[in-house]
């Protein structure tokens, strides 16, 4: 692991690193906070997942999360949104594939299997890079994440329920499988079988009996996608079939933008650090 | 005055603006948070300026900046850093000189005098358009930056005393008629006459008889300029000798980028919102 910058800030310090992943076959760059309290022992840890066109670097710089984590003593982890490179299968014209659009499945169609393994990336190659270099308690992990990032975190949630105290989201993308920014990514990553796109589906796990503790979700009223890519009533929907306690507010007039993720970051980090804490 | 982009965040509207400025015969783009206590009158206004290379973008993306001005119900206003466009004299390969490098001075020579008149933009033009467009309380203004722009707050106050309630900066210019990241400027836009420098110099200021009430500068230990274009000393100097309270404090392994402004920002706001209550 190659540490590219650091910088000390809001008494922890906001590093940015760089290392070969074997699941994506490519560098790949992510951001680390580590909070003062880390100077004492290891702490939790929360992910948060980005959204379409992000890097590590969007939330790392406009997501205002430092003060909280600061505060409650969490690690906080941005991984990349895809593998990126030279030799990457990319379509550099289209936001919604490719580049910045992992979408945080594990691709099984040629030529995109080779890379884009983003699942296992995120739920096993990162986490144990992050558990070998920085002082990080790994029995005590939450998630959270925008957009596409939020889709991540559901899912990424649902499937590993004993790993993750906690999940939240803003603005989520709860059924990629049907959304049309979503549904072209899910074909070309993962076939047309739409049965093995339900596996990466929030309310399709949920369906399928997936279950985790509570979910909370803030969506901005003014959100433009709202009603195309993200409608959050089919979460609810499912949550409330299910038996999923769901807190999901709708913040007037707030739209898509870090603008909107910022004005809420406090209020889910110390969500988050509660049930680390618990 | 033409919106580019408004956002709601923190409760309040982030915008930025566009209008064709007569100091420096350009579009000239700015940022105005408007808290939400503007809904119910006029708000205090506390400038924010900014430092080489950047426009109003840098503070408004990365200075975290929205959770204490709408708490504390302070407007903030983040006019950018020169004048820009295919008309306007530049050194594009120089980062200390052009655009991006105004320097918060009226230039006096040519070519640059046509455009470069940052210091009557940003004490008379912005504010009448600002007066004009926001719910502002002009009679209560105050006014902080970073760097040049900490260079900009420090000589605008103390050239404008009864118009600021305070001053405040993060890791300031203070002496830039000496500074090698500044003198060349200064000789470019103002002439070799050095005694011209002075009424853009805060130390020079100072000596020269300008007072203000007190000064508050942030400032990190591991800031790479810290030593040669910074020198916060010689600011120290000077009040001391002047009788102006500084308050100045070192802090321990903080650089000087927007992770080290923005650790110390709600700091700022705090003390500014204090002092435009009083």
């Amino acid at each position: 692991m190659e540490t590219l910058s650091t910088a000390k800030s809001h008494g922890g310090v906001q590093g940015v690193y760089r290392h070969l992943s074997e699941a994506t076959k490519t560098q790949m760059t992510f951001a680390v906070f580590v909070p003062p309290q880390a100077e004492r022992g290891p702490v939790p840890v929360l992910w948060y997942l980005s959204g379409l066109t992000c890097t590590h670097a969007n939330v790392m710089e406009k997501g205002e999360y430092r003060a909280a984590a600061a505060e409650h003593g969490v690690m906080i982890v941005c991984p990349d949104t895809s593998p990126r490179g030279p030799d990457v299968p990319d379509e550099p014209d289209n936001w919604q594939f490719g580049c910045g659009a992992g979408f945080y499945v594990d691709a099984t169609q040629e030529p995109y299997a080779a890379n884009y393994q983003m699942a296992t990336y995120v739920r096993d190659e990162l986490p144990a890079l992050v558990a070998k270099n920085f002082r990080a308690d790994m029995s005590r992990q939450s998630i959270f994440g925008h957009s596409m990032g939020g889709h991540g975190a559901l899912t990424l949630a649902l499937k590993n329920p004993g790993r993750f105290k906690s999940c939240s989201a803003f603005a989520p993308i709860v059924q990629p499988s049907t959304a049309g920014w979503s549904k072209p990514a899910f074909e070309k990553y993962l076939g047309p079988d739409e049965a093995t796109w339900r596996a990466y589906d929030a309310t399709s796990l949920i369906a399928d009996g997936a279950r985790f503790p509570e979910f909370l979700v803030d969506q901005g009223s003014a959100d433009p996608f709202l009603t195309t890519g993200l409608r959050p009533g089919l979460l609810e929907e499912a949550c409330k079939a299910a038996g999923i306690p769901l807190t999901l507010t709708l913040r007037e007039g707030y739209d898509h933008s870090y603008f909107f993720i910022s004005s809420y970051m406090a209020e889910h980090v110390a969500w988050h650090a509660a049930r680390l804490r618990a």
